[in-house]
Parts: C-alpha cells; sequence; structure tokens
C-alpha cells in the first residue's frame, strides 16, 4: 500500500505547521498575507466531492477550526477559504487572513504578483503562535524545526 | 422577526436557479464559464465558523453535491470552490466549473475581467439543466421564469 505523499510544490512553498485528524497544516511563505494551506492526508483526491463522507465533514470541521484560530491570531477583517487545484492538484485549502490594506485588497491572492518570503525569526515565532492557537503539534518529522 | 433577504449585488449579477435545505442557489450571469453561488438563508452570516455547527455540516453537504452535479453537467475539468466576501460580506460560496482553455485557466476567475452575460434563451435552457442536475425545484417567487 503507497502512503500519503504532500505534493512536492505545495511543500516547496510552505513550512508545515502539524496536523489535524485528517488534514496536514501548511503555513505559505508568504509575508503579504497570513495563509494557511490544509492538505488532506489521502492518496489521489483532488476534488472534496470525491472525499469519503466522513472524511469530508472532518475536512470541513478541521478548516473551521483552523479559520477561527487564523482569526483569532491576526484579527484580520476577512477570511478568505477556497479549494481551487488548478495547478496542483493534490486536493488542498486555502485559508487567508485579509485585511482592507492588504496588497491586493478586495482582490484575491491567488495569482497576484509574486510571494514574500518570511524573514527567518519571525517564521519561527508565527509558527509558535500559530501551533498553541491551533493547539498543535509539529509533526513527528519537523520537530527540529 | 426580520427575514433573510439575498444581497441586491448576488441578486443583481445572477439568475435564481432554487434552494436546498439551507442554501439559496444562483446562477452567475457570465457566460465564460459554469459559476453557481450558495447562499445560506440565514440573517448575519459572513463566515462559516460564525454558522451553527449543524448548519455548518449542511452548507458543505449542498456545496458537495452541487459541485458534483455541476462537474456532472459540465463535464469540466476542475470544479473551484471558494468563500471570499471582501466585497459582499452576506456568506456566500462559489461553485466554479474551469477548463484548461477557459479565458483566464489556470488563474482565479475572481476580479478576472468583465462579466459576458449569457444570451437569454440559452439561460433558461441551462437553468432547466441545472434544475434537473441538482434535482430542484425553482423558489416559488421564480417560478415565471
Amino acid at each position: 500500500m503507497s502512503e500519503f505523499e504532500l505534493d512536492s510544490r505545495l511543500s516547496a512553498d510552505t513550512f508545515p505547521v502539524g496536523s489535524y485528524n485528517v488534514c496536514k497544516i501548511l503555513l505559505m511563505n508568504d509575508a503579504r498575507w497570513p495563509w494557511l494551506i490544509l492538505v488532506p492526508k489521502r492518496i489521489g483526491l483532488e476534488e472534496i466531492y470525491q472525499a469519503e463522507e466522513e472524511d469530508q465533514a472532518k475536512i470541513l470541521a478541521e478548516t473551521v477550526k483552523a479559520s477561527q484560530a487564523l482569526k483569532n491570531l491576526t484579527g484580520c477583517d476577512k477570511i478568505n477559504i477556497a479549494a481551487i487545484g488548478n495547478i496542483v492538484r493534490q486536493l488542498h485549502i486555502h485559508i487567508v487572513a485579509r485585511n482592507d490594506d492588504d496588497p491586493n485588497w478586495p482582490g484575491p491572492v491567488w495569482g497576484f504578483g509574486e510571494r514574500q518570503p518570511y524573514e527567518e525569526t519571525y517564521t519561527r515565532i508565527l509558527l509558535n503562535k500559530l501551533r498553541e492557537e491551533l493547539s498543535i503539534e509539529p509533526d513527528f518529522e519537523n520537530r527540529c524545526r
């Protein structure tokens, strides 16, 4: 039996935050907007309607929990949630904290400009804050981060 | 007690398709891409995490059902789902059928170019097809459409 593997493009653009029951949680390495990505640890899943019904409910619950945590942490004006996947087909859910003075408000973040990587010290602080707010530990393979 | 009212901008840009248990279903009047909008008939709801837990599950189930129906009807390459709401704050969920030869593939549909209204005869045919695929009747107030 093959194991779930995170798409290499998702992995290249993000920091691993940790895992809920079904989804891996990633932080997009883009300082323009706090941006989480949830990836259900299921093989070959591209559309939410393809997931088992039980998984669908868990993916929703985890999306809601992460959205609320991101809102609490950032005090943002609006949470944007999306499952697009036109380029990276592995099902992944964007949760983005938006503010009315951010670089593309009120337009979408997808396809807009270039990522601005976080400054390294800030990344560590942010990851710790996120884990606290999301109530998760880093995954075993990422403990050194 | 006040009644649920559809935001006037959503109403202006769409055709009413019908209703599921919790959500009104609208067809965006934009011939560039088949585009449904689901609006939970709840007052003052802006973020999915603000909905009652039972409603959250129903909104998800209805989103999944509508996505599957849109995929079946269009045979599209990818379904894009999003709750953004930076401009219209009333919670509404976009479900868009995307194809790799559409006008902004693989970029997002939001904020891209101008809507291209459907030709009238085609609208009627499409609405009927959609109602068939979604297994819904027009809402009472839209029976004449």
